[in-house]
């Protein structure tokens, strides 16, 4: 092991250049004028892997390309198998003029790589490839290792479910890791047990069969945009709960260990309503912050669209009144059954004289793992012999839905393991990964292998 | 009055060929471009007064010209003096794909003649030009007459307070009359008594300085849009009575005598439903659709703007919501105050954890006369000698803000004579005005001069 983290010190120079060049590919998913710098990032990443020494191969799908390298072969020897999942695609850097340097050309400043993608996730990811080599110059790898490289995270992942369903064998492992959450602060090493769900759906009030006089006609008919704020406000109470029947039904109570766990998290809340320019904050009542956005459920309205909305005045009765809805959601909340609960509500409480047009959306598991089951176990040691400190436990407001892939086709839990520091500007301007973070990873990365080899020892 | 009523029969065709060269302006003040053809209207109208051997003016404003046109000379005779208001401004003809016939090329079909302006205001106000004419043609009038001819009814009237004051000598009248309110329903003639007033405001909520994800935040702050809803909702209950503590104070109760004429008003559910496009009607309990729409204040969302409103979702917690309100108000309730008692019920009911900003918008004052006045009793008289039918007392929802200078500038009230039906397309596609509207309404002209004659006498 000392030889492995001795390569990570002499090498850590050269690891972050490298990672300079790999933040330093366009490779913007969302915006198609980018699709030739995306693929050349895929090849980019594929030759790294490949000039390691793993078994690597470029999958092309309709969209971007998928990377698979792996340290397994066929005859295999008796290792766990773990896959580590990251994406190389990146967020578009709008607004652009917001960036202190350029996004695609990477600098260092204080401690930190700045760039577009640097740990959402290029940096979180490059961490467990420059493992792999640490371990692959001085000697071999306690596990095997499969890497799984998207490309189309930023814009839904379309084609990976699919392509792991058609490539089961494979990924036949026994954990997988993704770290593409963040710490609670820097210092306060966590792992990250559980991820929300989302659930949308768009509701229309459907009113006239045109925008009407409100003085020839008003006060006879039912005003679609009042309709839909009355359907609204009765969607969530003043104690912050969600009002829709039956909606906590299968909500997971917190354990009093994660109450314990939520309990030890840093929360300054004169500095978190600063953070986000509120003088007070609201939440379900009888849970903490951090237990209100990441363990209870919500429902939050993401858009309204009524009438007039230009400058001025027009005294009008419109015809359609329409809201984007969407719910957070966690274990073990399942989002086709509360869209159905909500419609049915929804179609409950309309006023009478106006229809009802209900759209559902998008939806996604929540996540959970169990926070003392053996690979969470090793995460956490790993986690505590690089920090010299107690990992807390903790759980995300946020989805990454390819974990439920995981789960569902591979029959694996994923750890969950934050590289990326709070204040690091995912999806927005000066996006940066920090240098401790990427050193300190990588010797995780390496205690990580060598706990989980030790589970089946 | 036989020889004039006869002259009208005589030149009912030239009267209308007339009428089709006046529709044929493109007044439209709402439009910049259509400036010149605005202020050759104003020229042609004063033209065909000054022709009559009236003594006719024409006032430039900063806007578009004021028209005058009158048969009072200094040295009064002992005549009534009766100033007859219209407007030759028109409504731009958008969307043009729905006329059957270009909306500025009046073609006559089915006993009506079709083209922008054609009832709104044109004809209504060509009706007492040529009732003038036919006087003056045949002996002399029984009142003296001023015309005030405006250019900018459509645009808000920006001009013709100020000038009102300061040419009121000009316009020292007994009573005022305005044909731009609409009959109940052919065949129903009726003389309107009363208008709504008008108060808009438009409310903001303000939450985070920021879009924020509704994953990583959601739960722990209050959703401006939700606090939205929840204001908007509290503002009418399920009765469909405004709930602003003193909302009510100051309204006029509807007499029994105003209860029996509304009840005597036609009024086919059906077809109203059909007209407007909804399955069923809502207002205030215990009073009838025509008593809601013209006798009742209200409360509308007139529109709402709230965070994403694009294709697709975006899970985001908006940072703002925001709403434009406005209440058509009904004698005596006052403008100003039904706005301060709106913005106090609105502050009072903000939820925790967001601020409010609110902006006072337009304002104009409720109008009503006395239905028993001797010249509301006159115009009765010549509407029912007119039609051979009695005359109904209706009030209006809409708003003629220009009559209530009328009262406050010169002190004297406004019949409103309806000679519009309620199909005509004011402001919309293919409007027209009826041909028999027009013979009846220059038959009434002349009669309401021999009435208001009658008072003095």
């Amino acid at each position: 092991m000392k030889q492995v983290l001795d390569y990570i010190e002499d090498n850590s120079t050269k690891f972050v250049e490298e990672l300079r060049e790999y933040i330093g590919f366009k490779s913007i998913s969302a915006q198609p004028e980018y699709k030739d710098d995306t693929v050349e990032c895929a090849h980019w990443l594929a030759d790294k892997c490949k000039s390691l020494g793993l078994d690597t191969y470029i999958f092309e799908t309709s969209g971007n390309p998928i990377v698979v390298a792996t340290t397994r072969k066929k005859t295999a020897e008796d290792k766990p198998h773990v896959m580590i999942y990251g994406h190389y695609d990146v967020q578009p850097p709008d607004p652009l003029e917001l960036w202190e340097s350029p996004p695609f050309e990477p600098r260092i400043n204080n401690g930190a790589i700045y760039g577009r993608g640097a740990s959402d996730n290029k940096g979180q990811n490059w961490v467990y490839v420059k493992m792999c080599e640490a371990f692959m110059a001085t000697g071999s790898l306690p596990c095997d290792i499969t890497f799984l490289f998207e490309g189309e995270e930023e814009v839904g992942s379309e084609h990976l479910p699919e392509f792991l369903r058609t490539h089961r064998d494979m990924f036949d492992c026994d954990v997988a890791i993704v770290s593409d959450t963040a710490m609670p602060e820097r210092n306060v090493p966590a792992l990250t047990y559980g991820l929300r769900g989302i659930a949308a759906l768009e509701v229309e009030v459907i009113g006239p069969s045109r925008d009407l006089h409100s003085g020839i006609y008003g006060g006879s008919i039912e005003n679609p945009g009042m309709a839909l704020c009355k359907m609204l406000s009765e969607l969530r109470d003043s104690d912050g709960r969600v009002s829709v029947p039956g909606f906590y039904d299968d909500v997971l109570p917190l354990t009093p260990f994660e109450r314990e766990q939520f309990s030890r998290l840093p929360f300054d809340e004169a500095a978190y309503k600063e953070l986000l320019g509120v003088s007070s904050l609201f939440g379900e009542k009888g849970f903490s912050p951090w237990e209100q956005r990441t363990a209870r459920p919500t429902i939050e309205i993401n858009g309204i669209t009524c009438g007039y909305q230009g400058e001025g005045s027009k005294t009008i009765i419109p015809s359609r009144a329409s809201a984007k809805l969407s719910c957070r959601l966690v274990p073990n909340q399942q989002p086709e059954l509360i869209l159905s609960k909500l419609e049915d509500f929804l179609k409950r409480i309309r006023p009478p004289g106006v229809q009802l047009r209900i759209l559902k959306g998008h939806q996604g598991n929540p996540y959970m793992f169990q926070p003392d089951s053996a690979y969470a176990k090793a995460a956490v040691r790993a986690i505590e012999r690089t920090f010299s400190k107690e990992a807390v436990f903790t759980r995300e407001g946020g989805s990454i839905p390819i974990v439920n892939d995981f789960k569902k086709v591979l029959d694996v839990d994923t750890l969950l393991i934050p590289l990326a520091l709070p204040d690091d500007n995912h999806h927005s301007p000066n996006e940066k990964f920090d240098l401790e973070c990427f050193r300190k990873g990588l010797k995780m990365g390496v205690l990580l292998m060598d706990e989980i080899r030790g589970i089946d020892a």
